[in-house]
């Protein structure tokens, strides 16, 4: 059982992906222990630095899949670090540290509520009672495990003076890592930003990791993460295809490649492989049998898809025009989807592609409108399709 | 042909829908006839302020659309103003009015790009040829119609002291509506605040209402737009479902929600009735034949639902824990599903809920115990597995 050391924690920004918890915690996404290995098999390969790969205490078959991954996915030198999930007591830490006593970089992370409705209804505890929690289960986990992190759940709602007093407790108890969860999704970037920049002026200096766990139930969860890491975060916590509770969490996709496309604003990025974004992606679309949307950033069909003439146009003179990544970096390619909106220079590069054949002036034209009368009724026109206008084009012809 | 004249341009942010115009540009995602009019209708009944119903000069049927749009939807006073997209060209603007003739109150929207890459690339052309071409096209369609937006493609990437000069000739020509597009889905919430803040300084004292056009790249479309609306934007350009160009644009739902939802902090809402939200979500998906989401924020199957013990705990006891809006407000219902993560306490509720029993002690235990082998199994516990597992449990309690 060992702790990662990298060389100097502030030289990039640590990916700890919660697919296999957060995500495997939105309705209908639970996935079965081999999907699980699949998907775990997939983040080392991207390399991502923690797999949180379950909450323990909720069932028996969740300790057996996250041991199955930690044996499989967790074992040697070059592992990634393998996390579970337990709620501050006794009971869950006690569990989650025999759920990962195969993994070779264990992190046990433990949380509890810090605002004042999570308090009073919720929990049903005084402030003091939590900071008495806080310090034995944190205390407890560090017993079992060097690397523990602490949550402190509905931070974004907390009174700031009893977050810092509950991030201290944990700090002294042993934490290395302070995550900071927007969990209902309210935030905005300028907010969380704040946020994060006091929290990481109290407690960064000290060698702690500030994390940045951000939901979307506002449509913000990516920017509120890249807006966390400008504010001094350096570990951000997302999940594959955006998958959790209720709308989900930010995106690693999108994060990811906000950081490296972005790199000189943000001044940090990952140490993600990015070339496997998209095979991770259907990977878990497989595991959880929800459908990436097309129009999904990154990995989604469209992503990197024009099928209007303005955008083919510019496309095929200059990819930049709207392309601001190429798409090889994430594993996908550049398409031109022919279709109603497309235009003529679209339509005879592609017409040279597939037949060697040079259209120009009337010729073209004409087949440009019988193109245009195909696609108001038909949303896509494939390779196909064209074969057949060329053909009627020609016997038309003659 | 009239121009709606708000009472007072800075009280609220106006709602521009771009579904039918740049959703439809989505590769896979054209509609027919009868479907945008279906669309249309519910944008209508959403009280957004301006539909962009299509780009006209993109073919004959496109032309067809938009006026059966105009003659359905936008015929009356309480219309919405109908809006065409034309480039900034004499021959698209003509066939833009000609194709809005039925609208009570049409909107033409010319646009030119501004970036430098563009301009080389895309356009070759200079920029004092832009400057007369954006004069000439602006008081062209401002000779056809008293409502005229311009948009500078691309703005979020243009030199800004040349955006100025465009958008100074545009305004000088008659525009009065001035788009700012982050046409690739580039900036980041800080830089593009900063830029409409600088935009809206310029012109927005001279009744001029500033827009924000962004996509969704990586990741940041709905942020952008939230903090184009902080920084002075007072129209907002949106789709439903975020659908549009590669990754989509902003999402109308999440924009309107989160103005809604934080009114404090932006001191700015819509005018939209949002509780036919969900309702316009469902009849774009069946009108692109796009699905939406689970994890959608507001209007996907997941957005108000609840599986994980701690949460569905927390909901029972005060839904504000997990839930930062109502969902009626949208036209949506809180769901508690049960699965593998769900606890004994929602459990216990639903037994309540299908039977009128109220289990308890040992007796729920052993239902609770026999629950999670079946959740370990099976994604999602519906009621008829419940009462047969009650049944199961009679019997064997017999």
């Amino acid at each position: 059982m060992d702790v990662l050391q990298p060389a100097d924690v502030s030289e990039y920004v640590r990916v700890f992906d919660t697919t296999l918890r957060d995500g495997e915690q939105a309705p209908g996404c639970s996935m079965s222990v081999s999907s699980k290995i699949e998907v775990a098999t997939q983040l080392r390969q991207l390399n991502v630095d923690v797999i949180e790969a379950g909450f323990p205490s909720a069932s028996t078959g969740e300790v057996e899949s996250i041991n199955a991954i930690c044996v499989e996915v967790g074992n040697d030198a070059d592992s990634p670090s393998i996390c579970g999930l337990a709620r501050a007591n006794i009971r869950d830490i006690d569990i989650c540290a025999e759920a990962l006593k195969n993994a070779k970089y264990p992190r046990i992370h433990t949380f509890i509520a810090t605002s004042d409705i999570h308090l009073a209804y919720k929990l049903r505890m005084t402030k003091l009672e939590v900071l008495k929690t806080v310090a034995k289960s944190v205390t407890h986990a560090k017993s079992l495990c060097d690397d523990v992190e602490f949550s402190a759940e509905d931070a974004s709602r907390s009174d700031l003076n009893f977050l810092y007093d509950v991030l201290s407790v944990a700090v002294g108890c042993g934490a290395t890592t302070l995550n900071i969860p927007d969990t209902v999704g309210y935030v905005t970037p300028s907010e969380y930003a704040a946020l994060i920049a006091r929290v990481t002026a109290e407690f960064g200096q000290k060698g702690i990791i500030i994390s940045a766990h951000c939901h979307d139930d506002l449509g913000m969860a990516v920017a509120n993460t890249l807006a966390a890491v400008k504010a001094g975060a350096r570990q951000v916590e997302c999940t594959i295809n955006g998958l959790g509770e209720r709308a989900g969490n930010a995106s690693l996709e999108e994060v990811v490649m906000a950081l490296e496309t972005r790199k000189q604003y943000f001044g940090y990025s990952t140490r993600i492989k990015t070339q496997h974004l998209v095979g991770a992606s259907q990977a878990v679309s497989r595991a959880t049998g929800v459908e990436v949307p097309c129009n999904k950033a990154i990995v989604g069909a469209n992503a990197f898809a024009h099928e209007a003439g303005i955008h083919q146009d510019g496309m095929l003179k200059n990819r930049e025009t709207y392309e601001i990544m190429q798409p090889h970096l994430v594993g996908a390619t550049t398409e031109l989807v022919l279709g109603k909106h497309s235009g003529k220079h679209a339509l005879a590069e592609r017409i040279k592609r597939i037949s060697g054949r040079n259209l120009g002036g009337e010729e073209l034209e004409q087949l440009f409108k019988q193109f245009k009368l195909l696609a108001d009724n038909q949303r896509i026109i494939n390779d196909a399709d064209l074969e057949q206008l060329i053909m009627t084009q020609a016997v038309t012809t003659i």
